[in-house]
């Protein structure tokens, strides 16, 4: 039975995180591991109704990722979180609380997200039409030691996504491709 | 892989859910599997946190630890639940959701639980001193298709032991004694 790890993505919205999420949950399935992508908004459904986006509700509701991540995790599974998890302190937390935690900061400039806005999300928080939009009207502080970063602004997902699976094949987290497929 | 089940117990406070799960738990990671028991109160305090015990936070508690089951157990563990959960639509509920789920009725009437009492709760909720009491002050509805129901009143915790383990080795959910030793 492979070991399982928690593979927590951190950045701002719009950074890619699910898209990369997505595509390296499907490279470990095939590669023959167990895989969770816990994504936000089920767990906002599933287990945080009712929380807001003050800190102590962002922290309550990164911190159920993390419990659910933990009991994947230490049952063999790939446990895959791509929340925004803006705060420094619960993400270290989160770390130390795992026995195999691996943090991927996928870093990008407002500039660059602002210029993107697949969802229109930005030019509305620069005009002050969203509250507590993260990097904007809500703080985002990024990892002083996350196990790797990604230059989203500049890297194309596909260098991003290959940088990511020769890191965690580096640490002997995941099966080599071809290994167990 | 071995492929995971929720075993979901179910009944009032001292009918033995707790004793017997952790009890099958030790023999079935003896015998190969990948075993997370949800214990009540860690789940309380990670995921539930200010919820009350009216029957609408009672249900989303639930929720909460069969969405957690849920996840563990469509990745190959098996997720045993020890909680009272009274209601029968939620326990139902979960059963839909889940593709192998097999509940487990503790059944022991009040006049046995009130003679073992070994934390003294029916005593005092006898007397009208707690409220919100699953079985005096709040209901508890047995269920009516369970997969299995014990007679904890009556039965040795050997013999329901024995029982539950003969129950889940003949649906196929468990590898046999011995096997993947």
């Amino acid at each position: 039975m492979s070991k399982g790890f928690t593979l927590w993505f951190t950045g701002m919205s719009g950074a890619g995180k699910s898209t990369l999420a997505n595509l390296v949950a499907e490279e470990l399935r095939a590669r023959g591991h167990r895989v969770e992508v816990l994504d936000g908004d089920e767990i906002r459904t599933h287990l945080s109704k009712g929380l807001g986006f003050s800190k102590e509700d962002r922290d309550t509701n990164i911190r159920r990722i993390g419990y659910v991540a933990k009991l994947l995790s230490r049952n063999g599974v790939v446990a895959i979180s791509a929340a925004i998890s803006p705060y420094r302190d619960v993400r270290d937390e989160l770390r130390r609380e795992h026995e195999r935690f691996f943090e991927c900061y996928m870093d990008c400039t407002i500039e660059k997200l602002s210029e993107r806005d697949v969802k229109g999300l930005y030019k509305k928080a620069l005009a002050g039409e969203i509250k507590n939009f993260t990097g904007i009207s809500d703080p985002y502080e990024p990892p002083t030691h996350a196990e790797l970063v990604l230059d989203s602004g500049k890297e194309s997902v596909d260098e991003s996504y290959k940088k990511l699976l020769r890191k965690l094949e580096e640490v002997g987290y995941i099966n080599s491709a071809g290994g167990a497929r």
